[in-house]
Formats: C-alpha cells, structure tokens, sequence
C-alpha cells in the first residue's frame, strides 16, 4: 500500500513518524507492505524526519501521482481540501481524512463521487479524534437501530466547563479560557469550539452514519458556553448535577434533532464524569441500549492511531460501507414542539413578599412541575431562586420563561439549561 | 449470506427475533440477503418464533449442511462446542461464537484450523456482550501497541461490589448475592462469575488479540470476589476509592501478566463509575493513551447485537484478521516481584500503646511508605487499622503482610486490597 499525504501540521508529522517507527508491526497487521511514496508540505520546519521521503509543495500533485493507491488529507479547511478529494477519487485512489468540517459540509458531495469511482473515503479521525467511533457505530453496532447519540465532542469546551466547576476554586469562564489557551487546549481565537461550530460538524457525521440519513449541517442549532455564568455552575453543582457541553442527535418516528448546548447530566452517570480535554460519545442503539465509548479527542498521535486504523481498513479489502444513505432522503428536523425536557432555570429577583408565589403561579399555569429549588440571598435586596423542573415541552418551556422575564420583580432574563437525560 | 445457527437459548431466541424483525435493514447493510437455513434445537419451546425455518435436534447436522455459509454456535461449553466448531470449520464454514470458554480454552487450535481451510472465526460476543471491544481493539487500535486492558467483564460481580457499597446501605455479600440471584444477575450456582473464572476467561481472549501473543489460559492469576469483607468496603469508600472486579493484562519489555482480583479504583476516574450489571473495558495504546468502552456485558438483545456485527464483517468480505498472533511464541508471565503497586492493608489489633509503633516499624523496614491512614475503634479492646501504602514491589508488600501478621497484637491475618492506576 502506497500512500500519500497532504498537510504536515501536527496530526501529519505524528503520522509520518509513527509509520516510520512501526512499519514492520503496521505491515504485519495489513498483511501488505506500507509506505510513503509523497508528502506535500508547505512547511520550512516539519516536525518529523521527512528523509526518504519524496516531498513536494504542491498537493495536487500527489493526488494526481500514479503510484499512490491512498491520498491521506491532513490540510483542512473545506474548499481547498474538497476540491484535492475530489481530484484524488477522479484518479481512483482512496482518501483518508481527519477533516470533520469538509466531511460535515461536502460529504454528499464526496461520497457520491466516491462510488461512483469505486473508491473509498474514510474518516475516522475527523469525530473524537483517537476514539475509534466511527467504526464502532459503522461496524460495532451496525445490527441495531441507532436511536440517538450524544457526545461530548469539543475537548477545549469540556475543559473550560470542568474548570470552571473546578471543587478546588471555581473560576469565569474568560479565566478558564485563558488558563486554556496557555495549556495550548485553545485557539488563541477559540470561537469554532466555544461557540459549537467544531461539535456540529462532528455531531452532523455522528448523525449522518448512525441514522443513514443525508443530514445537513445548516440544521444543528447551536448553543455555545461563553454565556454560562459562574452563579449558575455552583448552583447545578448543588443540585447534583455536571454541566457538559453536549452534541445530541435523535430520532423519532417523525424525524430526528440536532443540536449543541450546554446541557446538565446527573453527576451518578458515568457520562457526567468525562472532564478535561476527554472526548467520549454515547451511542444508543434497538438492541444494544446505551454504550459509551472516552478517550482523547484531539492530539497528534491519538488522532494519527485513527489515520492508521482507516489505512488498515482499506488494505483488508473491506467493500466500502459507507455510503448506504446516500439512497435515504433526508429526514425532516423535529419542532421544538415536540421535544420534550427537564430544565434548570435562574431567576433574579427583588426580595420581596409574593415573589415566590407569582413564580409559582406561572410554573402551574403551564403545568410545569418544580423538582426541587434553591434560593439564596444576593444582597439585602435580591434573592436567586434556582429550580429543577420535571420534564416539559420544549415551547411551553420557553413560552413560560418569558412569562417569569416579565414579572415585575424578576430582574434580569431568566436563565435556563436543559437536563441531558440518559 | 446463509446462516446456521445452534443453540436457541437467549441469545439465539434473541438474534433469531432480531434477525426476522430486521431482516431489510440488515441486509441492506450487508449489501447481501440474509437468511435463516437452519437452526438446530433440543428445546420445548423456544422463546421465539422458529415458524418457516428449518428445525433439527442434531447440532453436527448444521456443520456439515451444505448450503450453509455461516454457523452460530450458541450451545455454550466448551467440549461438544469445539467438535461442533472444528466440524463446521472443516466443511468450510465461517464460525461466530459467543463461547468465552471455547475461544479462552481452545482458540489456537481453533484459528489454526480456520486458517487452514481459509475460514474465519469470529466471537465479538464472547466478550463484554455489546460492547464491540474485539472489533475496537483490533480493527480501531491496529495502529497501537496495546500495553495494558483492564476490564470490568463480570456483571454479577460488579454488581454485587457495587450494591455492598451501595450508599443507602451498605451489606454483605451474601445478602447482595441473593438479591442479585433473583434479580435474574446471578446463577443458582454463582461460582463461575463470583470466583472469577469467567472474567478470566475474558481477559486471556483480550490479551491475546491485543497483544497479539498466545496465552495459556492456565496462567492467569485468579482472586474472586466472595471474600470481600463489608468494613474493607467502607474503608476503602473512606479512602476515596471504588472497589470493582477487574480484570487486568499488561505487558512489560520482558513479558506479561494476567489476573483477575478485586481492585480499587480513584473515584474521579470515570473508570470507578461503571456501577451495576454494566461492563467496561480500558485500553491503552502506544498512540492513542487510554481509551474506555462501557456497555451492557450480557443479555440476549445485546450479544445478539455482537453476532450481527460479525456476520456483517463477513458479508463485507473483510480478509480475516484475527490470526496474526499464531506465529508469535507465548510470552513469559512476569514474575511477582517485577509488579508494583499501591495497597489498602487492613488490621485488627489489640488496643494497646506501641501497636502502631510496632506497625510503623515493620512498614519502614521494608520501605513502604504510608499515604493515608484510618484508624477505629471496633470494640474497648480492639482497634481497626487501615492504610493506605506508597508504590511498593509485589513481592516486598506480601512479605510485609507476614511480617504484620506475626506482629503478637495484630489478631487476625491482615487483608490487602490492591490499587489499579489509570
């Protein structure tokens, strides 16, 4: 097996390495000789021994070069690298990538060009890095039906939360994040990840295979964490819960959800103790029920393991099967409406006689049972009421938040964070 | 793809029901139809619908039908099993098992077979049940050199730690164990599962595919659970620890060790918070660190998930990948005294000046240093020591607990409980 590979930033210089280092154990377990035949690479300084090896600066060419059977893409980014894919699959090679927002936006695009030249994309490193996911729900669970996954899929996100949750000292979130970007566990601009965009590109290819659905990423809704407040971290703390930031996609019979928030998960649930940079995604399936699957997200070498496994994928011959859904339409996305949800909400109010009871009356008003509640005194002049409702539908739950907003003591927006429930 | 199966027992009423139900969307993504040939059963009745299929009462009638592409053994044990196995396997059939014992017992001769004739065998569900952890750690981790998998694989017994150290209220073993047997966890006889063979023959199947070495069952180091005592449970609760069944094999430069023995674990590991009937197995690779999988470790629905995922890796005509560790010689078993680790010690003593000066003596003068202590009061006469100790050499922790044990005001043989560190 011949390969090729595009990009030597961290994943690619880890890759080239650990080929390298284990040629004689990787060709063992493909039962076929392994090497690098083109690297492309703009770098002056690579960091890997790239002796041996015929570089070229231009990545076009190796996805052109006759003698590869496998174009690895490491450059990310969307246009460029669609448009190298594409190349590499009209010259019939297979393509290897870690790319999630070029799989996530051009997917169908891709596939379907794949197929059509009898060639196989494979991507396990774009989804949770070193976890091997993609095959698990592919091939692991592939005699069920998938009925939702969540995952918590943005390492730099799950630090931040874990951080400012922190037992030792809680702490802000532009704290953490600084604190995060010193570790090198964020961008020194982290938008992609704070705000979601990194966990719907992931979470769309989540949904794409375990539903066999053609999903569009433009229907995630997305919710980041740079709103969530300190006050609210201690108070879901109190009540028993960890606040992580989640990537859940469901289905029900008249359609699936996709979405990215920060949701609660009762702190007994081995999901609500993933913390730190730690990747993990739990897969629900007909037969199975619920299996959860951790490890590092991101990283050179975890995510070159992923690079590795999808090369020996395709050396064992398997037939392509990835590409069952591109026959399904797509599925329509479910209404607010009909989904339904236990919720945290914070209200800040004038501590004053009759607060509580008008509160009160909206909840019941609109059938929404309280769990439990905690109140606090502010200052002499505000109190903090916290409350863990039951499980609700989605709009009324927001159509009662606006109710409390507009009560006359209640000073700032409600706040509110949904219950993940496992 | 044709399949035979033998054995209706759970699992087998479970795949068959799975399979009739499914049967579209699982040979959509076989891209192959499926189809029930022959099922051989000695049962009354069955727990599933056999209506259309072809029922006989003699297993080795299916290993020879000729229009039989895949044999299911479900028949358990493991004598008739292998004759049953190696017949299919002569008359070159593929071969899934769920047989834990047959693969631990017989898997060279087995796969040695297979190879042979150029047939695959293949056995996800002979561990963890749904959690696709054989696929994961060859298929996904192929690109690691496994150094360690430890596992919680014996839902009866992680139960039973898990209830004794329930925190509504503690009890004893056997109080749980009865609870657990009519709960349906536990057998009539519970030898299997609470002494710990059955989680050993789950880790010499890991061991072998992960470190890609012949292991002889034999050599696995077997500790159950059944004298576990109530206040080493609280103890160690006290100490910040989860006390769990595991299962652990790692390999060092000059060889590897396998044992079963009831281990404690650092609550903040996620790896401590897989509670109940539930199944988790950690793996650690060159590449990609530590990896979890957790899941359910047995029920019909969810092995027959497992079956599934195996015929469907068949059908894909993956070439047979489980075989590469045949050539390899069997690695030596590391002595005692090469292994290091932290221990819980527990005394009973008499309540008299100088018993910790004698204990501390004793300690020191074998270099093991004390990282937390704990002490009560059992009676007037009678005080409970436990410690905590440093990272100590095997060997020189049990000759330590000799020593302790001579010690003239320690009254019973002292107790120790291992630290697993993740």
């Amino acid at each position: 097996m011949k390969i090729g590979i595009c990009g030597v930033g961290t994943v690619g210089a880890s890759l080239i390495s650990l080929i390298k280092k284990n040629r004689d154990e990787i060709s063992r377990k493909l039962e076929d000789e392994i090497s690098i035949s083109q690297v492309a690479s703009r770098r002056e300084n690579p960091q890997c021994d790239l002796s041996g090896i015929n570089i070229t600066n231009d990545i076009y060419e190796v996805a052109k070069n006759p003698s590869i059977d496998v174009l690895v893409e490491l450059i990310g980014g969307t246009e460029e690298a669609k448009d190298l894919v594409l190349l590499a699959v009209k010259n019939k090679k297979h393509v290897i990538t870690a790319n999630k927002a070029l799989i996530a936006m051009h997917g169908h695009e891709i596939f379907s060009a794949a197929r059509q030249m009898g060639v196989c994309v494979l991507f396990e490193a774009a989804v949770a890095g070193g976890i091997p996911i993609i095959k698990s729900i592919r091939e692991g669970l592939v005699g069920n039906v998938i009925t939702r996954i969540a995952g918590i899929l943005n390492g730099t996100s799950n630090f931040i939360l874990s951080e400012m949750a922190s037992k030792k000292q809680p702490r802000e979130f532009d704290e953490v994040l600084k604190e995060a970007q010193k570790k090198g566990y964020a961008e020194a601009d982290p938008s992609f990840d704070v705000n979601g965009i990194d966990a719907a590109h992931k979470i769309t290819i989540l949904a794409m295979i375990g539903f066999g659905i053609a999903v569009e990423f433009e229907s995630v809704r997305i919710e980041g964490i740079s709103e969530i407040a300190l006050e609210d971290i201690i108070l879901i703390d109190e009540f028993g819960f960890s606040l992580k930031p989640l990537a859940v996609a469901f289905r029900i019979s008249n359609g699936i959800s996709l979405r990215v928030y920060p949701a609660m998960i009762e702190k007994e649930k081995v999901f609500s103790k993933v913390d730190g940079v730690t990747n993990a995604v739990l897969v629900e399936g007909s037969s199975v029920g619920e299996t959860l699957y951790v490890g590092p997200g991101a990283g050179g070498d975890a995510t070159a393991s992923s690079v590795i496994a999808d090369l020996v994928h395709l050396s064992r011959g398997s037939k392509i099967p990835n590409e069952g859904f591109l026959e399904l339409k797509e599925a329509p996305t479910i209404e607010e409406s009909s989904i339904e949800t236990g919720s945290y909400i914070r209200l800040d109010v004038q501590n004053m006689t009759g607060v509580m009871a008008s509160i009160s009356s909206v909840l019941e008003k609109n059938r929404i049972g309280i769990e439990s509640i905690i109140q606090k005194e502010v200052s002499e002049s505000i109190a903090r009421i916290a409350i863990i409702t039951s499980i609700v539908n989605e709009k009324v739950l927001h159509e009662s938040l606006r109710q409390l907003g507009a009560l006359p003591a209640v000073i700032s927006a409600p706040t509110k964070i949904e219950i993940f429930k496992s």
